[in-house]
């Protein structure tokens, strides 16, 4: 049977591979990588470089452009619902086409693919209409979070508290209240920190995380949310893009 | 000026350990170890395999007993203080005896030190009062929650929503009503998931992660929880100790 291992790649900085992804890269036949159609070329550089460094002589590459995401429907849910479906079409293709029937093909994810990632749901949609498709394991991967706590030399819990990994989204929807627990906040496009109200709150904001252009900010919300919007506005003109996470906490409480 | 590298070894299996955490091993003069006064010897002797195998020729070992806790007060968050600062005066002063002072040292820390671990902090309670002892640097490692939801080929988050991390302790003392946000629990002593309503609640739980002594359990926790109470004590039995975690999401929403 073919067999697919879903490989965590930690957060931007090589050096996070663990040593169980590097022996998953070199028991790997086939590289499936989807690309995003944006401008994150150097991502995509960075994830064939790790390949050429861990990857066995005689792996192959097949690289596909991503099915693409319906953003500008305000049906969230939906959109990555639709989304997943037409991954699992592209992704079953790809595995049918490229791997052999006793091969081992591989995809990667970004950071943990524990937090907000679809692969693992990907696959499971495949297998649900063909449970001998593949077999798969999923192997962890340091998370931004985990990266955004390590450079801040800061913890996500406090003692005895627990600690809300969240979205943007559900910030600015939910905002974040006196007695909110302290969030991790992930998948920003918008700076969604600066629709909060910043009595109280000390943010802990990274962003390229790991990497060469890694900016950290720290500090109460109050005096560095203008820095860190400026900061942030230059640094995806600058590269065209941006990968940020922050971590909100009442300091009053 | 002495540099520290905090070094998050991952949840129990060696393979866990980061290319940049292997690297920091090597960078090592002196691992500082302190030795719980418990039962989980085979954590101790991993350990010192780790070092064995990563460690540079030469590095040294310090290993003695860590400041006891006192777990019989109801003052949690007191008793953890107390601790904290214990551990402070031990650790400054196993740095100032056995670090040079331009050596490198080494704390470990099991999982990723940003959950639940006061590693960091101690370091900070002791820079406060010499801001000159040392320099140090936070590695990430991978967390047992990110273990967990590899182990069991699921993901922390749902689509759009968030996941708390929390403590056994909180669960028993706030449950997990209709909705609850996903969970993941951690530090839990007591099964603490069988105090909860299990109507509507699946499970997904897993015990020693990542090492052969392996125990996953996932389903739904009206039908689970007494095999999993089962399965955890007789394993705690059978090893003197146990370490565990799991997920709880509500299914019907």
């Amino acid at each position: 049977m073919r067999h697919i291992n879903v490989i965590g790649i930690g957060a931007g900085d090589p050096d996070h591979l663990t040593l169980q992804a590097v022996k998953a890269f070199a028991r790997t036949d086939v590289f499936l990588l989807l690309d995003k159609n944006d401008q994150r070329q150097e991502l995509v550089q960075l994830r064939l470089r790790m390949i050429e460094e861990h990857g066995r002589p005689g792996h192959r590459l097949v690289q596909v452009p991503d099915a693409e995401r319906d953003r500008a429907t305000p049906a969230y849910r939906e959109a990555v619902h639709d989304w997943r479906r037409r991954r699992a079409e592209l992704v079953a293709g790809l595995i049918e086409e490229h791997i052999a029937p006793d091969g081992t093909g591989a995809l990667l994810a970004w950071g943990d693919p524990a937090l907000y990632d679809s692969v693992s749901a990907v696959l499971d949609e495949i297998l649900a209409d063909d449970p001998t498709a593949f077999s798969y394991d999923v192997i962890p991967g340091i998370s931004s979070p985990s990266v955004l706590a390590a450079r801040h030399r800061t913890t996500l819990t406090r003692v005895g508290r627990p600690v809300r990994i969240t979205t943007a989204r559900r910030l600015a929807a939910d905002g974040f209240p006196p007695g909110a627990e302290d969030a991790v906040v992930m998948l920003d496009g918008k700076a969604a920190f600066t629709g909060i109200d910043p009595e109280g709150v000390h943010i802990h904001y990274g962003a390229y995380l790991g990497t060469p252009d890694e900016i950290l900010v720290s500090g109460p919300l109050a005096e560095t949310a203008e820095e860190i919007s400026r900061l942030r506005l230059e640094a995806r003109e600058a590269k065209g893009w941006i990968m940020d996470s922050y971590l909100l906490r009442r300091t009053e409480d």
